[in-house]
């Protein structure tokens, strides 16, 4: 039954689609943001735009330019249209033509005020080509405006936790043993529930004389919680079965090690699912060091929380 | 292996995120409107202002106030400028300028006719500082009424459920033992389908003479119904093996407990998931009493639903 | 341990929320549409209005027959609101003001120009508190059209599957025994994917000498399709552990008996949860009958799905 | 027990909804975009329409091309309509009244100015009918614009995964037997999370000398992956136990064979549940080959995905 084995074995092999070739050591897997540190070279022009996933997670600041510079853009180019057509009466009621510059801003703002539908009339098409024009350029702007309106509904209706982890992890005291620990909390006030959070160990292994990358989840005292009105310490116990058991600060150093933490829930607001992604590199780690309480009474009434103090450790004897 | 088991008992410790030092004994973890009695220090003010979640979950008299104020204070920043650009012929066509009252209210209308695109043209800008600002509002305008279109989307359609609960959790005889129930209701009509629910009681112990806060879950006749077009009654029948077993109405006040309920389901017209939760204090359950049926036939071809009959019942002998 | 089993005999009962009291008889539980046979009495106003969840699923002629008559209304509040300010040129601009009866109608159309922001111009607001009326009437224009918006995207885009079920089912040869039989069909040519259905069989029963109702889930051959590409027969095998064993014609009709049929699965276009709901009542069915197939190939190419067929079946001799 | 076990047997039966009848041999099950290769006869003209569907999926082309068309012709409806009207001064302001031509063009454009709600106002209405007819025009055209803004929504909020699959599926070397290999990979740079992949391999099988259909789940090396950061490449490794053992590629020829793959994850921008299918049919697969890989490393600090080698391949020697 040797076949059998070999099948089954690399069955239960860890894998996170990065391979086991080592093919660079010092790149960190999982970036600050909670994206993965991968390239694509070869993607469609649309692949690549992704235009709509862009317009939703750009700042707002990027955001509002890119509008407003495209409007400018299109009465530009509307306006420009507008004087080719001619700005004369038999065109335009209205129009200052006075100047080669009063004619072009005229049709420039001729055509914002059509592209917002605001149509004060004061300037108004006549012939059949400025009207022509102008009834295409309203039709551009209701849909350009409803194409505004899904986007700033989906920039606000977007499911965007605010999960802040501790800057560190450390190694613990745990009961008779100790235990790999950091620490999550809600900045909002709004409520997460069934969160789920799944821990990933990977570090490179001599395999044949080799460098490999190899992947082991770690077993939590607790991978999800009901309700999340708090802080959430995880912890990984580090018993004889734990693949850290035998692991040193050196150790893990020189094996170029990293922690990768998911997270998954769902905001109650809008029954929405919610993702977080991040990364603990060796050097992140505090060795001997115990998180302080970050939850307070306030009063007789309430609970108070304390967000400044998620980073905040004491540093304690190892027995 | 004395390590392990340390270990694998903690794992199996309940808990809700409050943690178990007592802090604070007379609080209630769950408020009326099922949200948890915690307060927030240190959050940003991008996660304090939470503009779309406020927004969305204020009351509609609260919404529609602000959106009037903000229009309103729109029209008077908008209005001064124009009056600051100049209200005579060379900026504005048909301003009444027969005083500075009535130069100033025709530019705040202007204003409003331009933000709301309704551009009549009795008033309508010349020059080009007019037109700019002018074009400037109007695309503003539309940005905001995407905006409100937005909101208002997201407020009908956020998965709100109605659902009524018992006001009192009722220790009834059940079959040859005693068990406690509370009941609920969907107020609505539509209907709720695939419906789970948990239960937690929680309490106050000692633990070496420290007051420790305790979590069990209890174990439910029925905790998940595929549909929920009646009132269901949950019941969580007191055998041997319950946290409550030993338990009296005086051991309860004494350990402050709380039963913390927690609803899922899911809402037919939609799809969408919805949550609910609640929770009893010691002080809200009635010892020996059974509720009252709330569904009679209506006639030959329907049934009938008394939804004010839910906190009915009546005081019984327990056995 | 006869307490413990009274208690593990109660949580196998299965239960709809009907209890098993039997209220009425003749009625039936699940409506034709796939609603339960409820009324509710003593719903607050708001939950009895549920003007969403109406305004969402009702038919597209009283959906717009609604908007249109609340168009007009509003329309002529705001006609007359304009009238009593006065329409004469103090206020207004461009009124026909010949008779009582065009004074009426240009307030009323210009306060449809206003609502929907076309605002030619023609008729335009002077004073202050014709201008004030007309600037509150577009912005409620705008958030109109905005809640118009919401709703039309909300009853395009809500998951509303047409899933057909065959008017009988059927009580067919089967392998070396017999099965009761009822299939259906997507009739849109879109995908569903992961569909589910349940079956539960309901009757009355004598207990103790009372009528009682009680439910029981029906084992399927396969209660579970990745795709649902064309028609699917839900078959229950009448083996020696069916509750339908020993029924027959006489005996379901004696028992009211009913078979309360539930479907879920995903919509591939937007992955939307779908649910469908029907009820098949004992005089529904055909004892001794086995449905004609519906799918057949269509040249060398592709297969056809003929939906007129999902009725028709051949009666058989039963073993 | 022979009956139990006839039953039994059934329900271990795969099957994909098109029966085990070999109504078509050359036909595809599952086509190149991924859709089943069914026709539909007998839908419901709503069901065939299934309006909301085509407008979201069809191309963008086709999407403003029919907006345009359907904006000309109801401007040509309404421009009609006013020139029956009448067009005189008892009717409108404005209107060129030079030629027939003229009256055309400008009722045609008052139209369309009146249902973008631009509404200039050079043309203007002034009666009854004309102002009557113009108000339900500018309602129609908020609906409309509602409708717009609700489709442009629904057609960039869909979840739309771009999934590459590799051209050919190999018969690989692998471990010390061989496999069945295809590999696939996320065109897009958002990502793509829990996503699970199913492979049923269906062929003819003759059973009492009759030619019927018959479906085999296989099992992968892994079927399911938390994240999706590179290319993935699903194994079916070809033990003793996989029905592909014994099979050649003149077998799989003979028997019409065809693998049916379903791919399911959750884009994590919006946590939308994404689906994707596709099959490979016998001649589609490659026996002797191996994947090239497509992951590097990109300097020192990233790693790099090249797309344009998902489907390229070595030829190897087989064991």
């Amino acid at each position: 039954m040797k076949k059998e084995t070999l099948v089954e074995k690399e069955k239960n092999r860890q894998d996170l689609g990065f391979g086991t070739k080592v093919t660079n050591r010092s790149a960190r897997l999982i970036k600050g943001d909670g994206r993965f540190n991968i390239k694509r070279k070869g993607q469609s022009f649309y692949a690549w735009l992704n235009a709509y996933n862009r317009l939703i997670t750009m700042s707002w600041g990027k955001f509002f330019s890119i509008t407003f510079l495209f409007y400018t853009i299109l009465n530009f180019i509307f306006g420009f249209i507008y004087v080719l057509i001619g700005v004369d009466n038999q065109h335009f009621t209205g129009m200052d033509l006075s100047s080669e510059y009063s004619r072009f801003w005229d049709s420039f703002f001729f055509s914002a005020q059509t592209l917002t539908t605001v149509g004060y009339g004061r300037i108004a098409p006549i012939g059949f080509a400025a009207s022509f024009v102008a009834s295409i350029e309203s039709l551009l702007g209701l849909m350009l405006f409803a194409l505004i309106t899904g986007l700033l509904y989906g920039r606000f209706s977007r499911p965007n936790p605010r999960i802040i982890y501790s800057k560190n992890a450390l190694i613990s005291p745990y009961l008779d043993t100790k235990a790999l620990m950091f620490r999550m909390v809600n900045e909002r006030s709004n409520q997460l529930i069934k969160v789920e959070v799944s821990v990933i160990f990977t570090k490179i292994e001599e395999k044949n004389g080799q460098p490999s990358r190899r992947y082991y989840g770690l077993t939590l005292e607790r991978n999800k919680v009901d309700f999340f009105p708090t802080n959430w310490t995880i912890v990984h116990p580090i018993t004889e079965d734990s693949p850290l058991y035998n692991e040193t600060e050196e150790s893990l150093k020189a094996a170029d090690a990293e922690f990768l933490i998911s997270v998954q829930g769902t905001d109650d607001t809008f029954a929405d699912m919610i993702h977080s992604r991040i990364s603990y590199e060796y050097y992140e780690m505090v060795w001997g060091a115990k998180f302080r309480p970050m939850l307070d009474s306030d009063g007789d009434d309430s609970y108070l929380l304390d967000l400044d103090k998620i980073d905040e450790y004491d540093l304690v004897e190892m027995g």
